[in-house]
């Protein structure tokens, strides 16, 4: 009998101890865990970065990279343990860099998310608590995001925010309207 | 008996599902349903947010726009069923570029709501939780802003704080100091 | 019997009341009362902001001013009541000003706290929920700030978040992973 959320979401804001936390909950499933990186290296920043989160999960972990087709990934890894995918932001950027419509590949994401096996755990970022950005473009990315973390809570059975370091419970929760 | 409370509170980030959630609530209030817009259609993405939110609610809303004057607007209106007032962020960025004081219109519109004998929904947003601004006028904004919130939130028998689109009860609740 | 937690962290966003919260959350400690200011005067904005924190405070507190060296003046002043630290946003600030490092001054404040008798209120900034930030040098300074922020959450026997000016509790937490 296994009573752990289907689908987890883990969002926070930067630093905020999200991939840590979401690594902490994956592995609690038995079995093999599989981490599907959106992150593509750009620049040493991002190189950096994705080595820090390599070096922590550790040899656990089998590693797969996609930038875009995310519901494509989880399909054909369903059946072959927890999947962490790390993160649902930069997925974002990379499908509107691409030209994609976050409006038809959100949606198609949450479908293939309704139809797993297997678990899932997502990470994301709250970013939409700061001053309106200047930029126009910054300011569509903030909307079209925050409607894509509305839409992958709603799938979610599970969901934590991260801050400092800490985890809150979003969902279930008691007394929600 | 109505158990439900007087005065709401609903805060939270861009896109986070304030107004949504701001709506759930205030639709349990039994009778008449007014909503109390602040904003100004001064561009075209100013004028299709304000469209996608009429469309949402539907008919069962009355709509008044009312940029500056909140409190004579709910003393106006109370009696008629729940107001629903979107959003204080608006209206203190419409207060201080008519040049008015927030040191004087919030403590007056916390006046006002004291004074209420129907339901009122209040959205407002976290806009405090990024790095500083740069802009000193971003940076004052952000001040008042904050303060605004404060008065709000203690004139406010319940405060939620939407996160992802979902609810999280920071009043009442159990263990505050 | 003293059930008071020894180090506590107040977070939060700008003018959310951190301040407010550390103070009432300080004045449960019976004796004196020792104000630790990280931050220095460099300009109007601050020295207003200053003086309006010590107007609130009132005189039942002593002052001192420690923009670096935090451990120090923990160990100075263990024993001497409880010491309410103001805030750690700005003396991270101060020591990266002044080119030393985080990763060996955070870790150092961690250990003056492990060994604290008397009790400590920390305040500190949530500032990563906001878009990323398009200069390389705030983006560095909200990664280190983070980092300092889940240092210093772990240190902490208590850990609350002012959002609006309400006390949101995230130590000790039911139901935390």
């Amino acid at each position: 009998m296994n009573s752990q959320p289907r689908i987890t979401l883990v969002t926070g804001g930067a630093r905020s101890g999200k991939s840590a936390l979401a690594e902490t909950l994956a592995a609690r499933h038995p079995g093999p865990r599989l981490y599907i990186a959106t992150a593509e290296a750009w620049d040493d920043e991002m190189t950096q970065r994705i080595g820090q989160h390599r070096d922590r999960r550790g040899a656990a972990w089998q590693t797969v990279e996609e930038p875009l087709d995310l519901a494509g990934a989880l399909r054909r890894t369903d059946g072959q343990g927890v999947r962490l995918v790390d993160c649902l932001t930069l997925w974002l950027s990379n499908l509107m860099a691409a030209g994609d419509k976050p409006a038809q590949q959100v949606p198609a994401l949450c479908q293939a998310l309704a139809a797993q096996h297997s678990p899932v755990v997502l990470v994301t970022n709250e970013l939409g608590l700061g001053i309106v950005p200047e930029n126009a473009l910054a300011r569509r990315f903030r909307d079209e995001h925050g409607w894509m973390n509305q839409a992958a809570a709603a799938a979610a059975d599970q969901v934590w925010m991260a801050v400092s370091g800490l985890p809150l419970c979003l969902k279930p929760q008691r007394g929600i309207p």
